[in-house]
Formats: structure tokens, C-alpha cells, sequence
């Protein structure tokens, strides 16, 4: 083996070592743009403030475009009632479920009140604690509305 | 070439394909922290609420110094009537525009109330939908202060 | 010193190079996920406002373990009144002192309002600006909740 074939192969082994420690790096890097994801907290009584909830969810999407932005809705405390079956926007709700938002009840705020699903309109989904659904939503990178 | 010799060169070969993988960690440490950037949402129609917001922007310039951090407040939906002409905030949105904070009306609740920029404070900005700007800023790190 | 044994030296030297290159990197991946963090302002006067700050604080403690999860009430404007001596939900908040929250009033409030420790809780923390803590929090990755 002559000293020039020894420093190629001692270049190739560098090499491929660089690589290897520079491969997870470079992957970080080429990651896509994170979507855009937005938590909206609804903990208010008002049926104003549930239209506005919804308004925000619709300009978002308008502004975006639907399928450019994930959407939570979190309803809880006082908020709950936005999502009950005889709910004043009710019509909007499932509208908004229908464009691709997703609308979350929350389980704690039900048992304090003594509901069940049956009182609830049919379409939406349940979180044990809307307040820890929002919580690690925006731990996971998600923006956060509270209107 | 002695043994010597090749184990130096190795070594510096080493020596600097390890300088070259480390530049860019060691650039990513070197970077500057980032500047305080907070974006203030005012979405109520109570100008009690409209003094908060501002009385948030004074504080947090007072306690950082206004040069050490960019404020935004983005108004919308009930919040949009604190930046119109005879708002009885009006005053205070000049001083706050003054001392370096930026202020910007929803386009989206303004089309909803029928209102065009003579029916506005002069020197306020634009954005299309203020709950994407507040999204957008969260995103690109921004802290986030619903009052 | 044979070929073999200079190409052996030559693999160790490279392998502690990249182990010494690696050690941060594999450091940063070994680190244990964050603790669960948030910040739950309290700006509101209202009693049914600093009674829905508090069931969040025990909701969250509840769903994740108290252990598990770092958790502040910062009040300010408004929601300085959750803290005097008078509080309605005195007993609450120290409660939730008991269970591990940190709950800080707002030191610009309080200058504002011509109040002094005297005239607030004896268990509570105190800040310079409350939202100057909100805003920071955020900086430093904890989760903001507004209910």
C-alpha cells in the first residue's frame, strides 16, 4: 500500500464519517415549512363572542386557503354552550366542521354541568381538559386565538 | 514521508473536516437572542379594555426600554372601533404610534361594518385579516397578550 | 509502526473526532422532553373569571400530575382584585398556592391603584409588570392560557 492509496483511503473514511455525522443536520434543514395550525379558545358565554370565534376561523381559511391551515376549536367553561344541541350558531358550527375545522367539547367543563354527548350537537369531538388541549397545542408549535 | 509526518497531516486533515462540521452548530450558538416581539390583540368593544391594551404597551416599553422590543396591536371585530376617527382612545393610539409600537386595523372587519380608511385614524396601519397577522406573528416567534 | 496498525491508529483518531463532534448533538437528543409550562393571565374584575383561572390551574394539575407541569396565574389591570385581602376566592387561590402554582400580582397595577403588600394576599408573589412575565414566559417556551 502506497502512502498516497493510505491518505485516500484515510480521506475516503473522513469523508464518509463527515457525512454521517452531517446527515441528520442536513435533514433538520430540508424539514418542510410547519403548516399552519392554530388552536381558537372559546370560554365565554356571549353568543357574540362564538360568532366571532367562527368569523376568525373563516377568515383564516379565507385568507389561506382551507386546506393550507388546521383548525381547532376548543370550547370549555362558560364557552361549552356554543356546542350544545339548542347552541345559537348551531347552523355556523357544522359549517365550520364541514370546511375542515375540527371543534373539541371539553369533558371536564360537561361533568361540572351534568351533560352528556345526547345534549350535545352530534358532529363535534371530545378532550378530557379543553384547558390541556390547548396547552400542548401550542407546546406542539400551534398559534393560539382567544377572541 | 515518515510515519510522523502522515499522522500530522492526518490529524490536520481531521482537524479541519471537524472545524467545517462544527462551523454552522457554532454559528447557530453565536446567533444574537432574540429581540422582545409581542403582538397585542384587541378584539372587545369596551374602551376599557382599549386602555389596557395600551396601558400594556407603555408598561412593557417601560420596563424593557421602547428600543429593546417591536409591539404590535392588531384590532378586530369589536376591538376595530378603538382605531376609528372619534375613537376615545384616539390620543393615546397617537402616543403609542409616536413611542414606536405599530397599530393595525382588520380589512375583513371592515368590509363587515362598511368602513373605508377616512373613517379611520389617519396615521393607523393595514393588515387583509387581523387574526392571520396574530397568527403569522406567533409563528415567527412573536409572545402573544390578549388583555 | 506497520500499515495496518498506522490505519488503525487512523480509524480510532477519526472515531474520537466524531464522537467528540457527535457528544452535543447526541447530548441535545438525549435531553428529557420539556416540562408542561404555562402562563394563565388573569385581567378580567370579574369573580366568575378568576373562579374559571382557577379551575384551569387545578384541571391541567389534575389531567397531567402536579408534578409534571409548572404553572403561574399572573394578574393585572382588573384582575389585580383576585389577590387583596378581600378576595372572593381567596381561600382558592391559596389552595392553589398549596398545589404548587406561583401566583404574581402585577407590581404597575398595584402603583397604579395605590395599593401595597399590606392590602394583598400574605402568600403571593410580586412582579414589575405582569405582562412583561406573560410576554417573557412565552419567550422561554411556556404555553399562555387567557380564560
Amino acid at each position: 500500500m502506497s502512502a498516497t492509496l493510505r491518505r485516500i483511503t484515510l480521506l475516503s473514511t473522513v469523508a464518509i464519517v463527515a457525512a454521517w455525522i452531517a446527515a441528520p443536520l442536513a435533514g433538520a434543514q430540508s424539514t418542510p415549512a410547519p403548516k399552519n395550525r392554530v388552536v381558537i379558545q372559546v370560554s365565554d358565554g356571549e353568543t357574540a363572542k362564538w360568532n366571532l370565534a367562527l368569523n376568525n376561523a373563516r377568515n383564516i381559511q379565507a385568507d389561506l386557503g382551507a386546506a393550507n391551515v388546521e383548525i381547532e376549536i376548543v370550547a370549555y367553561g362558560p364557552g361549552l354552550g356554543m356546542l350544545k344541541r339548542d347552541s345559537a350558531v348551531a347552523t355556523r358550527v357544522d359549517e365550520a366542521l364541514t370546511s375542515g375545522v375540527k371543534v373539541f367539547a371539553c369533558g371536564n367543563t360537561m361533568k361540572a354541568q351534568k351533560l352528556t354527548p345526547p345534549d350535545m350537537m352530534a358532529s363535534i369531538s371530545y378532550v378530557e381538559a379543553g384547558v390541556v388541549e390547548i396547552m400542548q397545542r401550542q407546546q406542539q408549535g400551534w398559534a393560539y386565538i382567544r377572541p
